[in-house]
């Protein structure tokens, strides 16, 4: 028999369910440049001092800082230029007191000179194309001025970047800056996708008259997708326990999560939740979610593997995986905390009802008005995959509120 | 010659660039699944209704709605219960007077009913397995109620989705209910990139004292993929302009946008201005950004297609491509406005001090706070990527601003 539990606030109901997962992907090791959305499996120290030179922040001249000071425009510091410091060449050219090198922006500083006056701040005396010849010097630089130092960067055996995170373009940058071109990250969790329901066809299937076309297995695909995860398709499966239950067992098996996209009338759901509940322990956690829509979302777990069983109705099962799903992915991948989600702040235009006790997820749409953003609620059924279709992102009614007035400012989670 | 034109503000400066882009990539026709993040090529039509036929949005018996009207707990309405619709099939039951059938959630009204009366509202009198039976129904239903009318998610012919739209999962969703299984969406663009300079070697390669390894070359290849578009590694060209032209021009002709990292000495900018303007009209737009970083950005467009020289050092190459680059990807992609960027508010932790007249874009670590996020400024020079790698986003200080203070609330665009 279904054992049935409390209906627990959403973060309470995810707390719990990662409670139970255990598991993190293997780790595989992919090149650097293939790497943005991936999450790294370890710390990775830098193998050296980034920059390994003091290069020249500026286009100008290395000099002895001490044989600039007091210099201004009306009291010019001269000194005689010895030599030019190539790009992409190791400095080998020795200043003594007095002297100075030509150096371009990321050229090497040599080793006798500790600053950069740049090339604004000086004047050439004699038109000399050849070395030496002489420059003024119009302001003081302090030591190390317009020079970036050795480690500067990164030092060496320092952590570039830690285990579990996740990769954005610049840190492809960072990790390649310091020669690392291949990166362990976490393998992408397999996430298998089983539709249920008698009335459900193929979308390349002609509906007759009391069927429809299998969405949810897509749009959750997509925010797989999104996530990070692999969908694996598994289609659809008759309104039968059995058929059911071997399905799922099979996918569990195959994959590092499943997803039931499980019909919406009473009778389908509890034989999802039996379905569950035989596949391994725990089984499930929690059937009923303090959300709206959405409330009958199945949240379990296998062997350390999640299991959500959806509401069929399509707005549901989206903001449903958007709230156990994609976390769960992502907490498969490794990563404690999920990416920050993308927010703005819009000003409400319309009344919107709540109930106390609830968190309410409504669709909106956002224009642009005078004084900013505005956000129209897309009311509809959450039978209707177009009320998603027609908003950019959802606005949140908290839990302990009892509804939203027009004029609000409002967070909207973009899509 | 190059020729150089005033220093623009970034909302001036893309609006002068987007005249120039004429081109839209052509288009080619996908599967819909793998469809996320593409943009539609043309309008899409409804080919039928959706739904199809009259769906229940409850478990429970669809009747004639004024069989039932007047009817209380006190006063229950009588209905005799004719049979049942089973899901997927048509509902063949005919109504009459004082008649009820079964329905489950999504399932299909008969013809002759009008509403449905859930399952909670009701109780079977005579524990009937059989038909016909008799229920007693505790509350009035308005004609209409708990049903999905024909073509109430999209009505036949209605546009579904506009030309240029950027597609989600929920977008997928609502072309599959319909049976469009393969989208025409606009090709990827191919963005060309070259990297420049004597120092710089790839990031295979050990970088002896005076080289740097690329890495422009991949934090923006990175931000072209995620824009939609499909990078193409044009390797590292010598600071010769002969060389360089002859390397951009084979990539522009192969390629739909083209991005030079271009070093950051004065020499070379002039370089790369002269090689823009040498690719064809009309050439360099602009050399001139206000903005910090990255104002010595140099935009131009060949042809229609965007040609964009970046600074040298990283962080204004990214900050740069992300203000030029990412939006001209989109535009080739056909997109009139860039999908609305992800921001969070944040509490600014300490002073920064910006001029009037220019925009400051300073990479921003967020942390949670006690009474919400917290933004606090990574300031490091624009040559190290690592001020990049250890922020989570970019607080933008407006052109008008001299500069934010600490405790002032200030958005930051997430990367």
């Amino acid at each position: 028999m279904p054992e049935f539990f409390n209906v627990l606030p959403p973060d309470a109901a995810r707390a719990l369910l990662f409670q139970h997962l255990t598991q993190v992907m293997p780790a595989e090791t992919i090149p650097v440049q293939e790497a943005v959305g991936r999450v790294t499996a370890v710390s990775i120290p830098a193998p050296h001092h980034l920059p390994t030179f003091r290069r020249s922040t500026m286009d100008g001249y290395a000099v002895r800082a001490a044989d600039t000071y007091g210099a201004s425009e009306s009291l010019p510091a001269f000194l005689q230029v010895i030599g030019e410091v190539p790009m992409g060449k190791a400095a080998t050219v020795t200043l003594g007191s007095g002297q100075a090198a030509i150096v371009h922006t990321g050229g090497m500083i040599p080793e006798t000179a500790d600053a950069v006056v740049q090339v604004e701040h000086t004047q050439v005396i004699h038109q000399a194309q050849q070395f030496p010849h002489e420059i003024e010097v119009f302001r003081a630089v302090a030591v190390g001025q317009n020079v970036l130092q050795i480690g500067e960067d990164v030092r060496e055996n320092s952590e570039v970047l830690p285990a579990a995170h996740w990769l954005r373009p610049q840190d492809l940058g960072g990790l390649l800056a310091l020669g690392i071109t291949d990166v362990a990250v976490t393998r992408r969790p397999r996430v298998g996708i089983l539709a249920t329901g008698d009335e459900v066809v193929p979308p390349t299937e002609t509906a007759v008259p009391g069927q429809i076309r299998d969405i949810n297995s897509y749009t959750v695909g997509g925010q797989v997708q999104q996530a990070g995860g692999l969908p694996i398709y598994g289609g659809i499966i008759p309104d039968n326990f059995a058929a059911l239950q071997t399905a799922a067992a099979q996918m569990l098996a195959a994959c590092d999560m499943l997803v039931m996209s499980a019909g919406s009338s009473v009778s389908v759901r509890d034989m999802t939740v039996e379905v569950v509940d035989g596949l391994g322990t725990p089984g499930v956690l929690l059937h009923g979610v303090a959300t709206r829509p959405g409330k009958p979302t199945i949240v379990g777990a296998v062997d350390g593997k999640p299991v959500i069983g959806l509401p069929g109705n399509p707005v549901s099962a989206m903001i449903q995986f958007d709230m156990f799903g994609v976390p769960a992915i992502y907490r498969l991948q490794g990563l404690q905390t999920m990416p920050r989600r993308g927010l703005v702040w819009a000003q409400l235009t319309q009344n919107i009802a709540s109930e106390s006790g609830r968190e309410d997820y409504i669709p909106a749409r956002l224009a642009d008005g005078e004084a900013g953003l505005l956000a129209t609620p897309v009311f509809g059924k959450s039978n209707l995959i177009y009320t998603l279709v027609n908003a950019d992102g959802l606005i949140k009614v908290p839990l302990n509120k009892g509804g939203l007035v027009a004029g609000d400012m409002v967070e909207v989670r973009l899509f």
